[in-house]
């Protein structure tokens, strides 16, 4: 099942200058599929990125971490790889040995050093890396390398995913248009920090040193780490971003007035990209958004949306299409705010008032929630009525089909 | 689904001197079912109880909380009031007025003061509390009032349970023979703080004032707070110690050493109780024991055994018996220590050694793995490797029943 998941369109995903992407088939985990991408970068290009901070987290999460705070002495980063199948977690020193040898194999197919490689893995945890699988196939990913391959890239990243994500935009800034093109893969396993195992976006956007890192955790925290399916944060996430300056939109400071555009581009497509991640999580059969306003901090906020987003009776009442909403002043309770005042908090189901001032609301009639619930795209509104801040949270529902394909993924 | 869940026998149910229960049907949810019970308390009993953390906790929370506070210039306390089918939360200023007219009403037929009375409801939230059944049919439960009714009153509070619990024990102690038996409900919104939405242990040991209070929150502790099904922390749950002090065993101090056999004996039982809980567990079919050693502090440990006890995708590889053991890494990995070395990591499966210096263990071979996963019964074992602190807890896994029920349940 999928809630109003777009299928991309191969026309509709615009090639970014200086940005290629080579696929091929590994065998890594299973024969004839597309587990395998090596994506490139045009010389001068910068790249940014946010990684899970699961302390196991994967050999190519630690390898990636290592090779973008480098010196730059090898080399400015020119090369990513992924392969699907294995996410090379919980394997120990070999791991890491395994996660090293596919970024000097791929530097010499490329004649870059290994410093200058981003890997990435994604699959199942806790078994060997097929290395010599990999290394073979790389030669036939850096042969197919081209501008034109978002949508094969999309589909080489997916594991429990029903179909290839990805987005396209463009934008006008006083210099003249830019690109933006993303793809992204996860279904489970997901939650904030990172919420998506894999996300990349790249952009013909130019930046002067040191503004990417910063704003890759701005647009991260505002689209994948707002993102949450079953509350399990994974050993691989990764979210890159990748500017490979190629247009004439150059970004000097963050004062310039250019920055702001491009910032809330980057921030609408990863949002587009995070919430296809949701529409298409394991067993989703509603899309659910969860807005907190009237706290104190946004930090008390999120505590809220997370904790309704993330109860499992919260997300069986909506696969149910029953409103019973009492679950949901549960989960607000238990959020962790610890001198919150119930009778100033009130609820909204869609257009519904549900809860006024801690209680039900006297005019609730339940035929009106129960219109709301049959609904496929749903927004709880939550009012804590103690300050200004608010964040905004979306999940799904948890459905007998997500206990199938969690009881099945590995066979 | 139940997992080894012994049904409890009327005869093994030992009667505890000075402690009377009776039932009555009020029809609160459904008619021609046991659904108010009313248990009293000779004078000079003493009682304590610890109730759940959730903000929005019920209205019989509160006057609980209040009337335990007391200065005793009303008395002491000398009965409990429980309904099921309506847990009075989420209901506002009415839902206070509710609870309080309960024990106004009960306190007339008992010759008592209002705040003579504990009020405890479980049900369904944010529904008004029907109290005019609830008043109608406490004289019912009053007539009905015995020392024998531990059956009867384990059958009185369940919801979504699927059979009574209850169990009994009685303990040697140099001043002779105390008894200690309790009855307990839940089997949905499940999680530490507290685990069970109702539990109540009764016992004719006698307690100097002010030791019965720390001593429950120690046996919560190591029982109800130890358990964890869906992560879902209620707004009723409540755990209450009553000691009658009418056998020849009087603790005066916690110096005394009756002190520490008592306690001992309250743990082992309380654990049983909080056990059945996890064994009812909504859909379970495994009982999974997680335990954590070699933690610096308790609270780390705690931590580590919550994130895998909570982990939807590691509780339905155990629903499917898959050794998908990577997602116990994961969740170790995300439990939130942050300088957790993870090369110092130990994971076992029963007897079986998985993964060893946070990598899998070259000796495991995956057929060892599914063999213990096939039991009913399965203990996970890891060892951080940074201390001597552990904790253990109790869970069940994820399955589509858990769906079915949680979907359905105000059906």
């Amino acid at each position: 099942m999928t809630v109003n998941l777009p299928l991309p369109q191969k026309d509709q995903l615009i090639p970014v200058k200086g940005f290629q992407m080579g696929i091929a088939q590994a065998g890594i985990k299973k024969p004839n599929r597309k587990d395998l991408l090596v994506m490139t970068l045009a010389p001068g290009s910068q790249v940014a990125g946010v990684f899970t901070l699961n302390r196991f987290c994967a050999a190519p999460v630690q390898l990636c971490r290592e090779h973008l705070a480098g010196d730059g002495s090898k080399g400015e980063i020119r090369a990513l790889v992924v392969n699907t199948g294995n996410a090379n977690a919980g394997t120990g020193a070999e791991g890491m040995k395994h996660a090293l040898k596919t970024c000097v194999a791929l530097a010499k197919d490329l004649e870059l050093n290994p410093e200058q490689i981003l890997p990435f893995s994604t699959g199942v945890i806790l078994e060997p890396l097929p290395i010599g699988k990999i290394i073979a196939a790389l030669p036939v990913a850096v042969a197919n390398l081209n501008e034109d391959h978002w949508f094969d890239a999309a589909e080489a990243i997916m594991t429990t995913d029903t179909q290839p994500k990805a987005a396209s935009m463009t934008v006008q800034t006083p210099a003249g248009i830019v690109t933006l093109t993303g793809i992204c893969k996860g279904a489970g396993m997901i939650h904030p920090n990172m919420a998506t195992m894999l996300g990349f976006i790249a952009t013909d956007v130019g930046f002067a040193a040191g503004l990417l890192g910063n704003l890759t955790r701005e647009v991260a925290d505002q689209s994948f780490n707002a993102i949450t399916i079953d509350g399990d944060t994974s050993t691989n996430d990764s979210f890159i971003i990748m500017a490979t300056g190629q247009s004439a939109t150059q970004i000097k400071s963050i004062s310039d007035p250019i920055y702001g555009i491009v910032r809330d581009a980057l921030i609408a497509l990863a949002r587009k990209l995070a919430q296809m991640i949701v529409r298409d999580g394991e067993g989703a059969t509603k899309f659910i958004t969860i807005e907190v306003l009237g706290g104190k901090t946004e930090v008390e906020c999120r505590l809220v949306a997370e904790a309704v987003a993330h109860s499992p009776l919260v997300k069986t009442a909506f696969f149910a299409s029953d409103p019973n909403l009492g679950r949901i002043l549960a989960a607000i309770g238990y959020a962790g705010i610890p001198d919150l005042d119930v009778s100033g908090v009130q609820m909204w189901l869609g257009d519904v008032w549900v809860a006024k001032d801690g209680g039900r609301n006297p005019d609730y009639q339940e035929a009106d929630g129960q219109r709301v619930m049959q609904a496929q795209e749903i927004t709880v509104k939550i009012d804590l009525g103690r300050g200004v801040a608010q964040q905004t949270m979306w999940t799904c529902d948890l459905s007998h089909e997500y206990v199938s394909i969690n009881a099945d993924y590995r066979s």
